[in-house]
């Protein structure tokens, strides 16, 4: 990849990373009645320039009039559709800590068509938690993923695991991988992999304070 | 803020952002016994590219040496001084639901310092959970972080009662807010926010499935 691809690239994944405020702050005012917000009003709410507002939005391909500002629920629509969270995509969860079920009951995916279907545990005849029908040892990882046609798995066991449960995965035929274990996954190049480190969310906060 | 400074603002946030997946990797070389790596295997391990990696460890002040490459066990220790891993920080949460549960016994915080002492939720006279002797009623929030003086709270608190734990946190006297809600925050200037949005990597992870 040349230079200028990467730096490009590496813009697209902040505009990406602001879309779900624009979508909080656009639902907002949807809630309290008004059909149209000017960028300068987005900037004031959300702190980003205009001008990276007009940016963002013209690059999802936002409706807006001019004067007006833009349309709410077209904007709406129009970044859900760019973010693909109008497709429904089934997901499992490997390891089922207090991590893994955290996620597994976390309101907001379901919202974004991300359906997590299973949890799969290594230590599952040990599990005290309650009967849960969609939590099931290991050794039928490979088979459910093939015949549910998953095309995303999230990896929350320990950081020794992460490897040999991302190889699991890869063989069974997944598209892509969200690791929320701190640990360096490899995996072939057609499969996506998303990183979710919380230390990296330390170490900012750490830098802030320190700043 | 000038736009440069934004810019410059901006590419220190995403050097900070890689230095846990430095500290990952310089502790695996440190197990394997090597005592220095050079820029050109760090760029082949991490996929950053090598003047990007000679950019990021100059600004924390790695120790390296000409044709043997960087120190291992001196530059997890610059990096882990750069990010104020050895200060200890006292943290509490606010939220005992499931996320908050998961975080309260994260192991990868406690060795960065980052102490979480104690958990607050307004359900907690409903708790099925096991006795926890760190868990408390909201209306001992403010007087415990004055009285241990506590530095940064994190927030996992439905995204309804967000914006009141975050004003009653900032009156108690909280200099750092790590919010794990999805809804937006407003405090002072002087507080610091982190906010840790899960959809955020979702919207990544579906945008790259997209491309």
């Amino acid at each position: 990849m040349q230079a200028r691809e990467t730096h490009k690239f590496a813009e697209n994944i902040q505009a990406v990373k602001r879309m779900p405020q624009y979508l909080r702050l656009f639902n907002k005012v949807l809630g309290s009645g008004r059909d149209y917000i000017s960028s300068v009003q987005i900037a004031k709410e959300t702190g980003f320039r205009a001008i990276l507002i007009k940016k963002d939005l013209l690059m999802v391909g936002a409706p807006g009039k001019t004067k007006l500002g833009y349309n709410v629920k077209g904007t709406i629509q129009t970044i859900e559709n760019y973010l693909g969270w109008h497709n429904k995509k089934d997901a499992c969860i490997v390891g089922y800590g207090k991590l893994g079920a955290a996620l597994f009951n976390y309101e907001g995916f379901k919202k974004h068509g991300f359906n997590i279907v299973a949890a799969f545990d290594a230590d599952y005849n040990n599990k005290k938690q309650p009967p849960l029908n969609n939590l099931y040892p290991m050794d039928k990882l490979a088979e459910f993923i093939k015949k549910n046609n998953i095309s995303t798995a999230i990896i929350t066991v320990p950081p020794a695991s992460a490897q040999t449960v991302a190889d699991m995965l890869v063989k069974a035929g997944i598209g892509a991988i969200w690791n929320f274990s701190p640990a360096d996954i490899k995996v072939p190049q057609d499969v996506v992999i998303q990183n979710e480190d919380l230390s990296v969310g330390l170490a900012l906060l750490c830098s802030r304070l320190r700043n």
